[in-house]
């Protein structure tokens, strides 16, 4: 078939606009210069994450495992990259469910004002109401409460040690937790201070909040399976009762209604933008879906959840995807079972993971970036981080990563870390607490944080060479307590 | 009688130290300098401030008026005063008695997540509990509580222009206050909202705590009688419900559990140093013994409390009272119904007051003295400051000065007031919530505040001169609101 000359010029014409669409050619990768401008730019100007993270807070809100909430939060996100033309699909998890109901506590019994003849009356004159919060996974207590005298311990051999003077008591751990970098020193008396309280007879435990700040704030957390009940206080009610403490004996009541349902379906969303060269190596971005049920979970893990959907997104937009397949894991159960990054491992640790960043310390301004790796991986990195130093965030540097998230799968083989380190020096103030509310994130840092996010998972997966995988696999990090374990 | 030379000799030996406790002749009054060292030395150095502000807030802890708590209050102030040797007593009040009960708050349908095609599923996904606290003399919800759709006012003036869109539904006052010096612009919504809301026809009032820090805190504080509930939002929730509206309508469930019990029997605490030439001239040092019930009262009015206590017990110390007599008042009912005020001014408003000083602006280091008078009053203080110049608060100027207690007194007529002001910056952030304890205190602040209490009282009751009496009664403080006036 010949074409008229007219029909032939036409479809010259046509032909550059025509081949975005249909043309079996495919277009040239962009520069980095080109890409640095539609990630980083563009998250920090026309960026999705913010508004994103008010739907998810505001609208979904509250999202404990096995909860409606975490339900909705899946089918939010699946509907939201969707919306985006984003691949992403669901992959089934069973989650722990695990239900507060209602809680209290109070003083019932405390000494008497020293000197003053007033020991007959009653201390105090009325219960005081204690500000407390179960902690995830805790037993129940008996519908009536539970009734005993307080006993302290500042370590878990502390509590160990306490023998006979802990039997039929409450034991509380105490700690003296005033900036972030203590939360893994201490982390230990949430995780597993009901289980060492147990053991010596105690009938319930007590941690004060693992917090850098309190208005009379408890922070909950997970807990190891234990008989016995655990619960946090807030750090000035721990404070009170060691100050009873040095005065004479003091008695609690505590009553707890949480209680643990049947395991409930739920599930990992799971996206990607897939390589154009080597599409089944992985470059993996991984954020928690679930939440804590006490507030709306806007920095635990909120922020990482749009971060990386983010990422994804604004790589998807690019003229031509990456080299490898970039992906991007909204994992369920991370705060309490970690069932969805078991279920990841499960599933796709047989895949090849060439590098793997978890998003889940808060909405803060980055700062650097951190590889993990068997090489000098920070040198490979170092060249590709330019765009970020606009952010004060391209330095780059050999050390810890990793995340709760990833340690299934890196415990299956060890797998290149990288982590972008924030300014979270106030992380501690609202986690696992009920101030973890939209209204502490500042849109411009979530932007930023963003835009290192993307700018370094496509530098991984566009990267000609990859990360040599680290000799042993990382640590877990403190957060990472899978229920029963 | 002739006594035996050796007789003599002994009584004569022995006088100096008989004097103390039997001889008719006076001591000398003490030096300036000398009351300095008693009373600032001894205020910072010995001071009993911090110890009691301990056993009145750890044992004693939250004491409403008519309250067990506020009646252990009343009990124990006296003992420890009179244990001191400090001449007291207390004069009865009949105080309002409002009980708290159950409260509890829910968004139980707000707008769905736009554009995704979710909007058949239940928003929020589950019942979105809010953290809210009723006012002070609020009446109850039904047991099942209140269900209505919130609307939103800035003012008073905006609450009735809602006109119809108030009927039936819930008002919401919204303010944005940031710093301590918002709070007398933004106090009104707090008392008088319910009133103007129910004029329109709203079923309940909601206003966003007053505050200037918040992890999810509600702070309360009184209210007028109001035929419709009225209670405070956690900022958090406040600026949710915000966001919220923008996007549709937002459903709430409101149960408060708050009533008014029959007034009950309570005390003022009065104590004194009797003056030692003009006693019946009176400088009065006034705080408030009752708190609200959600915490300690610690720094509202703890701090206050026993800062009065201690001034007054350690001029009582000195080898001479001071010219005048130095009366403290810790007044009851300052915070819902101001009974005490009341019932001081009616037994007392005949007596002559030449200077009055309350003390209810936190447990914060002193920064200057402030005088209401009728003439040029700090230039008669001013000399006799110096002593506190090694706080930084020997400053004295003229301006406003009083309180809430005071406002009884001072309508009889109009009455030198005097002030110390404090560094109060962070005061709202604890103000009428449950972080109100006693670990937000620094000792030290508290003991400087206390020796500037001190000083300044004895200076006023020592001065040969008095202050002149203002031309006209001093404004109320915005914490000032008589119960159902």
């Amino acid at each position: 078939m010949r074409l008229h000359p007219a029909t032939a010029a036409l479809l010259a014409a046509l032909l550059p606009l025509s081949s975005a669409y249909a043309a079996p050619s495919k277009p040239a990768p962009p520069s980095r210069d080109e890409a640095a401008a539609q990630l980083v730019g563009g998250a920090l100007s026309d960026g999705r994450a913010f508004a994103w993270l008010q739907e998810l807070t505001d609208s979904v809100g509250p999202r404990l495992s096995g909860s409606p909430g975490a339900a909705a939060a899946v089918a939010w996100a699946s509907a939201r990259l969707r919306a985006e033309g984003v691949k992403v699909w669901t992959e089934k998890v069973m989650v722990p469910h695990w239900v507060r109901g209602e809680e209290s506590a109070a003083i019932v019994k405390a000494p008497a004002p020293e000197g003053l003849g007033m020991e007959s009356a009653a201390w105090p004159p009325a219960p005081y109401p204690l500000a407390l919060t179960a902690l995830g996974g805790s037993i129940g207590t008996p519908p009536e409460g539970i009734e005993a005298e307080v006993v302290e311990a500042r370590t878990l051999a502390e509590a160990a040690a306490l023998g006979e003077r802990a039997k039929g008591r409450i034991v509380l751990f105490q700690h003296e937790m005033s900036v972030a970098a203590d939360y893994g020193r201490f982390a230990e008396l949430r995780t597993k201070g009901a289980v060492e309280a147990a053991k010596v007879g105690a009938v319930a435990a007590l941690v004060r909040s693992l917090s850098t700040a309190s208005l009379r704030t408890p922070h909950t957390g997970a807990m190891r399976a234990a008989p016995i009940p655990g619960a946090a206080l807030a750090a000035e009610d721990a404070m009170l009762l060691h100050r009873l403490l040095q005065r004479g004996p003091v008695r609690l009541r505590l009553k707890l209604g949480c209680r643990s349902e049947p395991d409930a379906e739920s599930a990992n969303v799971v996206f990607e933008v897939r390589g154009r060269e080597k599409p089944d190596e992985l470059v993996l971005l991984g954020a928690h879906l679930d939440s804590w049920d006490l507030a709306q979970g806007a920095i635990d893990d909120g922020a990482g959840t749009v971060a990386i959907m983010e990422a994804v997104r604004l790589a998807s937009k690019l003229r031509a995807p990456p080299r490898r397949t970039l992906r991007g894991v909204l994992f369920m159960n991370e705060e309490n079972g970690l069932k969805g990054g078991d279920a990841y491992a499960k599933a796709h640790g047989g895949e090849r993971h060439v590098a793997a960043m978890e998003v889940d310390s808060g909405p803060y301004r980055p700062l650097s970036v951190r590889v993990r790796s068997g090489g000098p991986g920070a040198d490979l990195l170092r060249p590709w981080l330019a765009p970020l130093a606009g952010l004060g965030a391209a330095e780059v540097s050999d050390g810890e990563a990793g995340g709760a998230d990833l340690s299934p799968l890196t415990e299956l083989a060890p797998l290149p870390l990288v982590r972008v380190e924030l300014d979270g020096a106030r992380y501690f103030d609202l986690h696992h607490s009920a101030a973890d509310t939209l209204d502490k994130v500042k849109p411009q840092d979530l932007a930023q944080l963003t835009a290192a996010v993307a700018w370094t998972a496509w530098s991984l997966a566009e990267h000609p060479d990859t990360l040599a995988p680290p000799a042993r696999p990382a640590p877990p990090p403190p957060s990472a307590v899978p229920a029963g374990k």
